[in-house]
């Protein structure tokens, strides 16, 4: 086989890489968020990167970190919480990437669990340092406003916003 | 390596690839309906592809964008919902697929979210013009019914029903 | 391109064949129980693999198609009930792996459903007989207990328990 036809192969093969390691990103989320573990949730974040959510709006690695640590998130998780993200779905383009999901947050109650919340992911990434990292990550309520509809319906195509 | 090692390569790849295309239409589902994006939602099938829940049968394509623009689902999606499916397993046969995921529907409520139903998703799929299509799905709540167990135990080793 | 090409191409597309069959193995627990197909769970199991859930320590495959055939077991799923597992992140290390996953229970209730459980999966898994087979899996409810934690912590990087 020709050069060509096993560069084409590792075009496919890195594709493949490179969306799987942003699902995994996304999978792991959810499990060190819960688990209180600050700085390995802060490295999935850049330096920069920023995360914009209801009633908190992040802009660094740094403030990341700080979230897990903060009073309000060492109660939830102490007290019994779940986010629960489902399986992202990814779209890279070069060395840039959008990628989306939904989420639930399933908190302790005295008589079992309950939902708080249903939310809309949108994820924009960057290879920096040649391992993919979260620019930006705006979360919103799935409690019907406009704009956690807009966040799903531009980031499945894979455009930013 | 002869070419032979390449076309095993090749084969093992395009395995990869079309699983995974399956994964993603079926991870894309819940962002884009409950987005409202009918159009979008309607491409996931087939023209000729069915939509069997509890209650609604859809014959086509076209049924399933004139779901979408409902009243009904306008109005689930405008109150705030999430329709949450779990990562599928999807068995690939040449150009013929079925694919398996289990699914909640969680509902925004006056104080917080609720899980409206929990269901078993069976879909078959076809290569058609070269992409993944549905041209069956069929869903049925977890409440405790036969159907719902056997789409899931045909599902998981890709039987169709 | 020389041999040594092919064969790094060949590891690259090993190591996501082992991951995404770990991953679908996890993916198909939720809905194998579910259906009550006890051998097929069993399946998963190495012979000598253990499930320890709160209340609950299997220590055979043979262990848990007996936990699926049981009384309490066939009573959940008759009155209707969702194990539903997030997408797992799985690290490989030769014939041995990690893997680790969030999961919510969710049960048939007179008027609609509820969440019964939150919870941190932990699995450890061999490649016996070319099959990646579950050697123990550990379960722990996220109500705020730090082995729950822990579980999530040392999964995530692939740590063993």
């Amino acid at each position: 086989m020709s050069d060509t036809g096993i560069a084409e192969i590792e075009r496919r093969l890195g594709r493949i890489e490179d969306e799987r390691a942003i699902e995994r990103m996304i999978a792991s989320y959810g499990p060190l968020v819960d688990a209180g573990a600050a700085e390995a949730t802060g490295e999935l974040w850049a330096d920069e990167g920023g995360y914009d959510v209801e009633g908190w709006s992040m802009r660094s690695r740094a403030d990341v970190v700080a979230m897990v640590r903060s009073d309000a998130h060492q109660g939830l998780i102490t007290r019994g919480c779940c986010h629960f993200l489902g399986p992202a779905v990814a779209t890279v383009d070069g060395d840039s990437a959008v990628a989306v999901c939904e989420s639930i947050l399933v908190r302790k109650r005295d008589d079992g669990f309950t939902v708080a919340r249903a939310g809309a992911n949108h994820f924009r990434l960057q290879r920096i340092d040649r391992r993919w990292q979260i620019v930006a990550r705006t979360t919103r309520a799935l409690d019907g406003q406009a704009e956690a509809r807009e966040l799903l319906s531009a980031g499945i195509p894979g455009a930013a916003r």
